[in-house]
Parts: structure tokens; sequence; C-alpha cells
């Protein structure tokens, strides 16, 4: 098998991680050898310390501390504490995030409020090409508002402002598309929706712990994001909720649990809820995997953001090179954005064959994912992903492309489609 | 200090512990030593089996399989497995039940599947003294089911039957109530909101796992309960939906999140519910809560309901017997009813300083809880409470009680009161 990939982007790399200011942190995540993980934006791999944080929980905590852990351990502040700690992830003030419930659960909660918050406004609007649960949750929030309440669905390459206009509540939109990477203008959206007089709820699961998010400085109004991709919460990790102060005064939220309620341990009947963020929580907290996010999230501390997004921007950019010099590049068509400030952080390319090239490619060691019909999807994290990974990764991938090796593979079934 | 209760009690529940066909699944668990843990029904323990599956999840399945162990641990169809696990302690066909989210989240989900199959119906039967979650959940999910829709309220005391007319589409109650245990005639209510065309979801928070269920033979029309009480999964533990077969033909549930879909991983803008009752599922499910939940589930693999109800009311009685004949019966008002058959699995006490006579009760290491006034709560778990740890609850209790303990106690702060 001859070189795919020239030579140089390889001494390129290993200078870049020597070089590399967060290059310290991989000692923190758990990986397996033999293998490139360029999948973190479905799944972030375990850390030393999710994993003590767990064992506390289990071991000491429940085992030991039983029901009176809810408070020698602060369980009931978990969802605070949490939220703490993703707040400065996203450009936001400690107070002014929570964790809870999963994404779907918590864009319902804010969808609700968000509607209840521009009342005689009936729309909203969002893109068809969001990931699914997005959709239909926003169906159902319209649809539960009240009769005139609906979802206009923008197609593809349709102008967001063009549909903004005084009938539209709410601009609902996925900062970062889960297939291509190509990452909106937060900022700028946001401004639109202003303008209209409409709120904005962004959707970060592809942005939080990957982007140097700034939700405080572009006046979102509402956020939602998840706990288990570049923040690395473990599988099915509880997802987050961030309000704009001005937005946490009277909050009225469909799921409204006994843990909204201003004062849970009285149970009253009647319903008086939390003030601040706290309003958007439901039913008792799965401390588990939140004990577990707020472990993982412990190696966040002294990570500066505009670090990550530089490095994010590098290795996307690398991949995108050792990709685009190799022998397989007229078999590899870009599906994200060229412009690297234009993506967030995974690269995409369409491949005809593209589940088989990614059954393939996981056997060689490095794993990817596809989306139908023909993306493979590439994700870079850079608290543990080498730029020698990249250009391995790469240099793996155009061998497999060039040498025809996916059609064998494609008959297999089975791999990581998550 | 003078012996409180009679020798001749203790000796009656040491043969009883012997002769006890549960006696042996003691050893499942992780209790503290010198501990008397009367609190399963607010957080159940710590099994060696949930410690082995957290492990093995974390280390194994997130840590080595990574993304992959979606489909090679089939994360994908835990949901699914547990649900089958909960079902024959419901009473439930494997295919019937299913694991997700707070029981608040499916509480909501529920109700709004129910009154979507009784149009024309805008009323939901409910009962003031309910858990309080149930109260909120229960309005908001009135509310956003259209205009005319509302909760009526029952007063403690009030006829439930009486209430049910051609306007009732919901009757929800709780089995057994949270603070004195008194527990409902599931057949009997059951049949009542059906001769008035009503649907009935009952929740089951305080019975899974405690009672022999049997909500098929019941004819229930749907269910929702708690992963963390009797079940022991752990702390905020998964819940869980039952919905009879007859009613998972056409589910409209409000939280349509991806994993209700047919073919999630078509990521296809339109919605088609999953058939059955994957239909309740929401958005990506929490690993970590599910699988410590699954492996806590499977020591009950050989459990016979009735042995565990047998016990149930055995535990109770003692209890009760023990703290009537005690030095302490006179200051001591039972809360719960008198009739063993017409309890859950718990027994209560009135007393006007509750709070601190449970702080000294958790000082001399029995664990117990109260409830707002004036009520003391001990929860009896068939499968680890033995019958010496209730007469010696009740010995301990009583000593406080008499001696007035519980006055100097009563000025601390802290304790489990969750």
């Amino acid at each position: 098998m001859a070189a795919r990939i020239d030579a140089d982007l390889f001494s390129r790399a290993k200078a870049a991680d020597a070089a590399d200011p967060l290059g310290g942190y991989r000692a923190a995540f758990d990986l397996p050898v033999d293998t490139i993980y360029l999948d973190g934006n479905s799944l972030g791999p375990l850390t030393h310390a999710a994993r003590d944080g767990v064992s506390a929980t289990v071991d000491t905590e429940w085992g030991r501390g039983l029901v009176g852990s809810w408070n020698t351990a602060d369980w009931i502040g978990l969802a605070y504490r949490v939220g703490a700690m993703i707040a400065p992830l996203i450009g936001a003030a400690p107070e002014d995030v929570i964790c809870c419930d999963s994404t779907s659960v918590n864009l319902y909660k804010v969808l609700g409020a968000a509607l209840a918050k521009r009342p005689g406004r009936h729309r909203i609007v969002a893109e068809r090409d969001n990931f699914p649960t997005d959709l239909y949750i926003a169906d159902q929030a319209a649809r539960r508002a009240g009769p005139a309440h609906h979802v206009q669905w923008l197609a593809p390459g349709q102008m967001i402002e063009a549909a903004l206009d005084e009938d539209v509540a709410v601009l609902m939109l996925t900062h970062v598309d889960y297939r291509t990477g190509a990452m909106h203008d937060m900022a700028g959206l946001t401004r639109a929706a202003h303008a209209a007089g409409a709120l904005v709820v962004w959707d970060l699961a592809h942005s939080a712990g990957a982007i140097d998010l700034d939700v405080a400085g572009c006046n979102v109004d509402f956020a939602i994001g998840c706990g288990y991709k570049y923040l690395n919460g473990g599988p099915g990790a509880p997802a987050f909720i961030y309000a704009a102060p001005v937005h946490q005064a009277d909050i009225e939220q469909p799921l409204t649990g006994w843990f909204a309620h201003a004062a849970p341990f009285d149970f009253s009947p009647g319903f008086e809820s939390r003030a601040g963020i706290g309003a958007f929580l439901t039913g008792t907290p799965g401390i588990l995997g939140m004990r577990c996010l707020e472990a993982a999230l412990s190696i966040w501390r002294d990570v500066e953001l505009s670090d990550i997004r530089d490095k994010s921007l590098a290795l996307g950019a690398l991949f995108v090179e050792a990709v685009a010099t190799s022998d397989a590049a007229p078999m590899l068509a870009l599906a994200s954005p060229r412009e690297p400030s234009r993506r967030g952080s995974q690269v995409s390319f369409h491949h005809p064959a593209a589940h088989g090239v990614m059954q393939a490619l996981i056997a060689d060691g490095v794993i990817g994912d596809m989306r139908a019909p023909d993306i493979l999807r590439f994700g870079f994290a850079p608290l543990y992903t080498r730029y020698i990974d990249v250009v391995r990764a790469a240099d793996r991938l155009a061998a497999i492309v060039v040498d025809g090796r996916f059609e064998s593979a494609a008959a297999a079934d089975g791999g990581a489609v998550t």
C-alpha cells in the first residue's frame, strides 16, 4: 500500500502536538489503546475523574450515606452545581444554567416558557434539517400552547431572516448542524430574531465544550444542550438549560414537577415556582448521571475556551488538508463548510458508500460515524484529540477509499450509528 | 433505661427471621453496619449487583466500547429490557412496561395520552392529598390539553366514586399514600372509573416492589412508578410507564422525542410513532441510571410477590404491635390504617415533635423519615428488612419518646427529609 498522505503532514502534526497548550488534558481520559476516537460528538469518552465520581457516589454517598446524602452530599443542590460548571463553557453566569433531564425534555420546557413570553404570537420558526428530536418536540410544544400555534419549517438554504415577522414567537435553531458541522451566526441571528420581536432558543448539543460560546454576550434568550458529547458526561448524561436573567422572573414552563417548587419539601398542594433558573426543574434528578457529568466537568476548571476553539479549528483544517492532498481527494467531497470559521468542531465528507467506508475505518481503529445517506462524520475534541490522530485518521480513510476496501466491509452489519 | 418492649417480641422476631423464605436476600444488599434502615420507601439501598452493574457500564461498556456500546451492549434496547424486568413486579406482561425519565415527566406523558383517548371529556379527578408533583403535573397536563380541561381535586375523605361522571376523562390516583401508607382498592376504583367511561392512571411509586400488584388483572389503563424506592435502582433512578395493550395502538403523548420514533436512526423530519409501549420514550436515555436499575432488578428474578406481600404485612403488624404494647403507646397515634390489608408497606405515627423524634432516632441508628407536620414514617422492604429490625426500631423509638430525648434533638438541624 502506497503512502496516501504527505509525510510532511505527520511531522507537522507531531510538532503541533508538542506545542499544544491543551496537550496535557489527554491524560485525564481513559481511552482505549490503538483507537483514534473521532466520535466524541456522539459520545464523549470516559475520564478518570468520571469513574472516580461515580464510584464515590455509589459506594460512599448512596451505599453509606443512603437517603441522608440528599443533604450531606448536597444531591439537592446538584442540578445547580452542575449547571454552574457548564455555565462558563457557554459564556453564561453560573446562576443562569441548570442541569436536568434530556435535551428533548428540556427543549419542550424551554419552548413552552418562550411561547408563554410572547402571547399573541403563534409561530415557531425552525429548520427542517435540524436534528429530528427538535422537530418533533417543537411540533408538540406548538400544538400544546394553543390552537393557533404552529411551526414553520424552513427548507435547506431558505433565508431565516426572511421568515421573521410579527407573528413569530420563537426562532429555534441548532447552533452546529449535526450532519455537516455548519455553524450558525449566533449573534447575528439572535439580533435578527429580537429585531422582529421574537425570542431565540439555541440548541447547543454540538457546540458546548467545542466552541467558544458566548450566550450572554449574544443576548441569547434560552438555550439547551447535551451533557454526553463534548462535555464527556457519559452515555445519556443529563442535559442543561440556559435562560437569560431577564426571562427568569416569570417562567411558565409545562413540566412543573416538585423540584420546580419554591419549597419542594413543604409538600404543598399549590404550586409556587422557584425563583430563577430552578424553575425549569421537574422531577427527582437522576443523581448517578448528574454526578458523573459533574466529575467529568471537573477537568475543565482551567480550560480557556479560546484554546479550545483554536485547537478545534486547527484540527479540522489539518484533517481537511490531509484528505484534500491525499490520493482519495477526488472520491471524498467535503460536506462541511470549506471556511473553518463557519464550522463547528467536526468535518464531514460525502461518500456514496459511507456506511461501508465507516465500517472499514472502524475496523482499522478509527472511530467516526456516518449519517444517512452518504455522510462520513468526524468530530474533534480538543481536550484529547491529537494532531497526529487526525493525520493518521485521514491516512487510513484515504487508504480504504482508494483501495476500495469498503465494498467487502459494507456487507458486514453492525457498528455504531448513534 | 427500662425495657420498653416486651422481651417476647424479640424472641418472636428472631424466630420469624429464622423461618423467613426471603431471609437470604439480605445478603444481596450492601447495608451500613449498625443501621436499621426503614427508609427504603424514600431511597432503596445499594445492592452488590447494582455496584457491579455500574462498574461494568462505566469501565467496559463506556470506557472500552465507547459509542459502539449502543449496539454491542444494547443500550438501544435498555429501556425495553428494564421495563420487562419491572413488569412481573407489577403484574404486567414484559412488553407493556418501559423504563424512562422521571415519574413526573412520565406522568405528564401518560396523562397526555390518556386525555387524548377520551376526547369530549375534560376532567381529571384526583386527590388533593396526593404527592404534590402529581398535582402540579396534572394541572399542566389538563391545561395543555385544551381550554376546557381541568382537574377536580378531591378533599381528604371525599368519595372518589361520587366524582365520576360523563365529563371525567381520567381518574388519577396514587396507590399507596406517601404519608400514611393507606392503600387504595386498585381493582374496585379502576372498575368504577371504567363504569363512568373514564380511564385510570395509577401512580405506583410506593407500591412497586412492596405489594403484590396486578395491573393487568385489575384492567388498569396506565400506570407510572419509581425506580429508586422499593426497586433499589439508586438515587433518582429512572421511572417506568405501564400501558394496557388495548391502549398501545394509537398513543398520542406530548413528549415525542427521537426515541419515540419508529425508526430513530433514519433521522427523518416527519414523526412516526413507534408501535407499542416504546411510543412513550422521549430523548436519549440516561444509560448509567438505567443500567444501575437493571442490575438492582436482577436480584428479583426468583422472588414471589406473594412472599413480598406476606412479609411486608407481617413486618408492619409486628411494628404496630411493638409500639402499641410499649410504654410509648399513648404518645404515638397510628397514622396508618389499623387494618393491615389496607396498608402498603409502611407504617406511620403521629407525634407532635416528629422532626425531633426522628432526628434522635437517626442518631440512635434507626433511619426512617418524617413528613410535616407530625408524621413519623417507617418503610419495610421485605428483601432486606428483618423482623428483628422492626422490633429494635420500635424499642428505640419508644425509649426516645418516653424519655423525652427528642426535645434536645429537635434543636439540631439537618437529617434526611426527602
